[in-house]
């Protein structure tokens, strides 16, 4: 979710709570949020932390739980990761019931506060109403208005509730009813799990754009962003909640799957398949770890190097390497150890010292790349500040030559679906040529998979022009939705003017 | 404010924050809250801590400021004493702008969370809202049931945020037809402190139940619950906000005065002078020390005793017992030592270990009580425990015999204006008579001022019984007001079934 | 205890943790400390931590308390007052055992760190140690050099340690022997209480300048500074640990007496009378109630005024006011209110601010000052600022004479015994002549009992001024040891260049 | 270091703030200590936190930093990680000048108190002593018991304290000597950083048994446990500390190196190429990827496997997969998933819920393994709990057959220098034959690396039995030094009766 709000609003007591590492160089994509939520289970709401520990690379800078007792609801938030908000198992005590829901987000400029901490919650007509959502909705600062202006009263800055609002100001009959009502009325990404006393719903989006499985733990049903986390939690996989689809669990653990949208082509994002779903996650029906694999498959046939070793940006580089140093024949080697305590990389929100901490992060293993010709391998360009760090660090360890692979196509449009892009104007890709990265890069060469080699590579035999079988608009800029909020310029960025 | 929700509500996050010695044995009334503002100086937000620390005997257990620097609103709200929360300078640099308010209160059961600390705030669409509330809405809950169903959605359980849904969803044209608009539907006492983009609203309900006053340090203008807080900060005392009058003053200064509700006769809450208000404070023109010397006074009148001390219970009782001493010819003299080190008493909201307290808070002089016969002198009687164990420690340091004289008329009936009393079932006076009362607390002889004693000691030839001056609800059980969220026998309290 | 090293140390980790409210405004002298002890009772260290909280206006900055299960000591230590540090039950839990002792303190410059909080521990070849110490050690300094030069390594800045250092290392046979031969090499001040595997052991200094007593809980015996927390646990008092007596009680409650220097007369604090002690305890067996109060009526008689109220500065002035008014019948009332929410007031150590705050602490009651004649009675005057506002705000409230009357001699040398006190040179006492303070401070009048008045108000006929029965070298400048640390020209101060 | 004490010691006030996410599942070998130390930079304290975050490795529970100006020593020390208790900026301002050294440690039972972080602190007579110490040293108990019995007051639990005593009390006449007097008298393990107001001291134990490394950064040097933490500061590798060598730099950068135990036949630990160090540590000159990776080649040619991948349990184990794989031609591929959000695992001391944390730390890629015949590569197999339960999730996950190569000789002993190990009854090697092994953790197969195998990995023709060139106590038994505070028996271990 995005913050909103450009209105005045109160500073937040909280905002001097040091954030965690979030695991953020600045220079990386980021999901913003990760869902999960379990009904008809014991211990509810701690089948809930292990579920969102498990999805804790979807969003590092807060987390929050809320549970539901057969008669009031709970909730525990913090800013932080799973593991140290919830470190107290004493606050289990305090979240009873068998269903709870829960959500991890990693933060946007100016919504860090303990406020847009999910699942937001609502005291309505009808009872207790929570809601946990990744994605983003893109006409949220329109609807928001509208709604402010008849008497809503906001409590975050997160478009997120704009939907509770629309809920309650909806006069269908039924609290289903007005669910989906409020549904229509907002267009992106979203996937949702929400909870109230007559039980938990949970829907994506018409495209599917954020993904959400369904899995059951003996008698209980189990919602997750993605299939680790039913893993982790000892739960079946069962199947996706499908796009567009609107499932509704009792307390009896019945099961109703609504389509209020007809039936659309679903667009699922394929960023998903290229970096941020865990490896051990299987998406759409496919291995992540195989389709990254695949990518360097891919990207070793269109894109060969001579070279003495292939070597990983540690660790979302490692499975695209193992698939190109197989396809090449060249030795997969770890040029390149990675330090296991910093998050993706060890740094607040903001980005001063970003610069700092890639060595703190990654370090050369320079016995290994001394003297040698390499292939690095790493998952994404962004601005292109990281890539420049490594390559200088290879060769500062001696590498001869540094070819590098990128198991993406170059990300050259911002994402407006729950991805924390910077500005287009920001990105590399949109900002140069392939010739004018490779140098900026300090690169001897470059080279990104074709965005019909990803496709091949996820288990399509191409990509269908027409009606694109993925959302890949931050690698073509075709926006499977409107994007109301935004204006033509923004979406568009100041490098096609 | 009370609590008014019954619904199901998620837990807070925070609710394990330590209370700070939040002062109370359970066995003292207590008012909940103290409201201070200021428009028209540097630093306002500074100025607002000062005046609310002058305010802590309103309310112990939190506290809020918001300020506004013309273009954005700000606050800072926390659980503890204003020396606590407040305690590190750099708030105030987070609290910028020349109009700030704040709010101090005494929590009540199950609504401690920080998002009942006010002052409430909401993005409205004109702009942000603050409100500051000290007394209570009688027919909150009925308002608030009727707002959840029209879809407005409540963030804390705290009756003042009606105030403010009530004034988002009115479809008056200005902001402050929107805010009449609001107080016409609703009953009860409330003094009022709110900030909007244009300025300040203070305001006090038709009887004005609880007090507000106005004062001015140079071209600022003030708002307070009391007069002492005008002392602190400097300012000086203009005049009372009168019953019933609004008044609003915009960013240069200039005051407008408006009375919505046509001139209804006031009714003042005569408890403020018995106890809550500081005696430094003048209350209606009188002065709080000189009334609860005078009260002193007309027990020595009514309720003479043959003694050889009078022993004030300390610090609430010494001007009555200063009094009673002039009056009697009896030398006053400090028979109980109170310590320091507690507030009010040294306890958490809750009602464990209340009786180990006493110890710690009051210490027998035994040099000087020994073989004496007292007078112990005490503002007023709630539930009696705390009388019981006075008269106990008297008499285990040796006094000879203990004459309790009560500088109230008794309390039984419980306040339904913003006073935190017990059922009316647990008010020792609505249990029994004032022999069996004596009895209770082990008294040699036992005698409260009678209601036209307290009447004259605050100026008042006596109580003009079809239209009472103030009021005394708590001792008469004449309620001057609609009580719509209160059925009959509540109020009535089962000790008259 | 006084901070002793100049060494270079490290800082203190902690020395972030905000002090609690100390109740400094650097205007009153200290009372460094507190101790208590008890031996063979249930939940030894609770008990400790009542009876501390009684002493609490001894020391506020921190607070610490150790137990002895008959295994094991166990130790919890904090900074703030007991109610803060110990306000969790649990502690006790980890505190167990039937024999425990506690210290409060006041901090010094410099000295505010964790490692300086008593009781200091130490394990010595017979097992663990631990010492609670209230006083000065005068000699501190020189015998910690010689230490640390033979190898000794002091964990903190106190004086305390080198009684630690001086156990650990006499070649004495027993512990008790050690610890004699310990003490004959200190001088100075010292009330201690120490644990040791064998029991407890309490003892004064030869001359007994800081109290200590000695009371009974059914079989357990218990050691306090003052009678007070013998009250407040419910103990009764037994007698005082008698200047230069070390008293042994096993854990059988067996006590031996020893009095290792043989019978020098005693000089216990004078100080202690006027202001140090709570009023409830009794101190040599006088009430410091009522010795406070006959000050006053030794003042009344040595300084009459003409005047229409005697108001007290509120609360050490108390007890004279009322003996004053008593004498002088001249009416008693409170023309000032003191604040419950500060403690003896609101800041931090170091003197920023200080004046800021006596507006905070302290209120005149204008409606009862307003014209009259005042006689304003205060326990002391150290560097006079705290008065000269206290003047000032009794005209500001309208007095038309403002007659000020001491109940202490002039204090016009430091103290070097365990008293916080400014270099004699910030002494007004020290730099003025009476009528030069009267103009400086701006009373109409000013007067101070004199030193053969205040020996009279505490029970003797006269000061003998060859032998005077008590220390009261802050207002004659004899002070009753040597002060080997201190040279000529501190001790005398500059004013006497 | 290892907690000595068995005395009496108060608990400490401390113990109940949390511990970071200490990396522990419990069944896993701990270095327990890094050490870094930099002289001659600006913002050296900075440096330190840098370098120690870079051997977070080495120890995750507590770290700490003392710094010099040039006339006094400041410390800061905290429970957690590196990045944790340095997280705010501002406390390197309280850590000025040009000299500092740090210790991280991994905590062992009992001694998890504030006051055994390192660098311990004292104030000898020629001034402030600070030590970092990474290694055991096995006679400190008896060393302890003797210093405390001539007077020393022990401030820790810590083994290193020993050393600060002995310097503390030692005759000779400077410094140096009486630092060569300590070491002389101490055995065990010992690489130390020492800071004293003349500068920086550095020194290994005789045999070098933990390793040290110096460096330079322009004018500065700089001393670490591992090069990795001078690729990470910028600094170039120089030289190792020899065993038995104590280099003295004063703040001119003038180095000198002392021998002061002659020249004894290095026996630097052999698991700090297995398991402890980082793999982009160059160790002895050895490359410690290289030669884990190389334990891999050397495992597929001692134990062959006939299986479809080749597995690393993630992270340490890939090396030595990346060499199995090479040398077999089995492919490479992550089976095993590893979250970014655990340490080594995820939970406190104690071990308490081990058994719960297996899953949140590792997952298997189910797509990849189902139905396949895997080689499992593990570094080392202590408890054997891990193995089984990985075992079992290959097993879950469908792997037909599970054929376990363990990357180090069977751990049949006890550590008593530095590590921390299970007593040796718990040592599966210790319990249990190779088949009896393989039963217990349910593989199909599995092997260990020969001792020789071992040893030719790390570039060694093989085992000199008669002197062997490394320790290897944990495999063999033959433990290089005497061991004094341990009798036989423990050392034997009772499988051994």
């Amino acid at each position: 979710m995005t913050s909103i709000s450009q209105h005045a609003a109160p500073s937040d007591a909280f905002r001097d709570e040091t954030p965690w590492d979030v695991g953020d160089d600045g220079d990386t994509l980021h999901e913003e949020c990760g869902i999960f939520g379990v009904i008809g289970a014991r211990s509810a709401s701690s089948v809930v932390a292990l579920g969102l520990h498990a999805l804790q690379h979807r969003g590092q800078e807060a987390v929050g739980i809320t549970s539901f007792d057969g008669g009031e609801f709970f909730s525990h938030r913090g800013i932080g990761h799973v593991a140290h908000v919830f470190k107290n198992q004493d606050i289990f005590a305090d979240l009873p019931g068998m269903m709870a829901s829960g959500h991890v987000r990693y933060s946007t400029t100016g919504g860090s506060g303990l406020r847009n901490i999910q699942p937001l919650f609502a005291d309505l007509a009808d009872g207790g109403f929570s809601i946990a959502h990744n994605g983003n909705i893109s006409n949220a600062m329109t609807l928001k208005r509208d709604l402010v202006h008849k008497g809503s009263i906001f409590q975050s800055t997160s478009d997120t509730e704009v939907i509770i609002h629309l809920v309650a100001t909806s006069r269908y009959p039924t609290l289903l009813d007005r669910f989906v009502d409020a549904l229509r009325l907002i267009e992106g990404a979203y996937a949702l799990i929400c909870t109230t006393p007559a039980g938990m719903i949970a829907c994506r989006d018409p495209l599917g754009i954020r993904p959400l499985v369904m899995g059951r733990i003996g008698s209980s049903v189990v919602f997750a962003s993605e299939t680790v986390a039913l893993d982790v939690v000892g739960a079946d996989f069962e199947r996706e909640v499908e796009p567009g689809e609107l499932l509704v669990v009792d307390h009896n653990g019945v099961i109703s799957s609504h389509r209020p949208f007809g039936d659309p082509s679903p667009r699922p994002c394929i960023f998903e398949q290229v970096y941020f779903s865990r490896p051990d996650s299987i998406l759409g029906g496919q291995s992540v770890y195989q389709s990254r694999r695949q990518i360097g498959v891919e990207l070793a046939k269109e894109a060969p190097a001579d070279a003495d070793l292939v070597v990983p940006v540690p660790d979302s580089g490692v499975p695209a390497a193992i698939g190109y140093a197989a396809e090449s024949g060249i030795p997969f080697e770890l040029g390149i150890i990675r330090s296991h305590y910093v998050g993706r990389t060890f740094i607040q929100p903001g980005d001063s010292k970003r610069h700092a901490e890639v060595k703190r992060k990654h370090n050369a293993n320079r016995a290994l790349v001394a003297g040698k010709r390499i292939v690095l391998i790493d998952d994404s360009i962004v601005r292109g500040t990281t890539s420049l760090k490594i390559v200088q660090m290879m060769r500062d360890a001696g590498a001869s030559e540094v070819h590098m692979r990128i198991a993406s196509p170059p990300t050259d449009h911002s994402c407006f679906y729950g991805v924390d892009t910077p500005e287009r104007s920001k990105l590399l890709a949109a900002r140069m040529d392939l010739e004018a990265m490779a140098d900026y890069i300090q690169a001897d060469s470059l080279a990104f998979v074709s965005i019909d080699g990803l496709y091949r590579a996820v288990g399509q035999q191409d990509r269908n022009a027409k009606c694109p079988q993925f959302c890949d608009a931050c690698f073509t800029g075709e926006y499977p939705t409107h994007l109301t909020d935004y204006d033509a310029d923004a979406v568009a960025g100041e490098t096609e003017a």
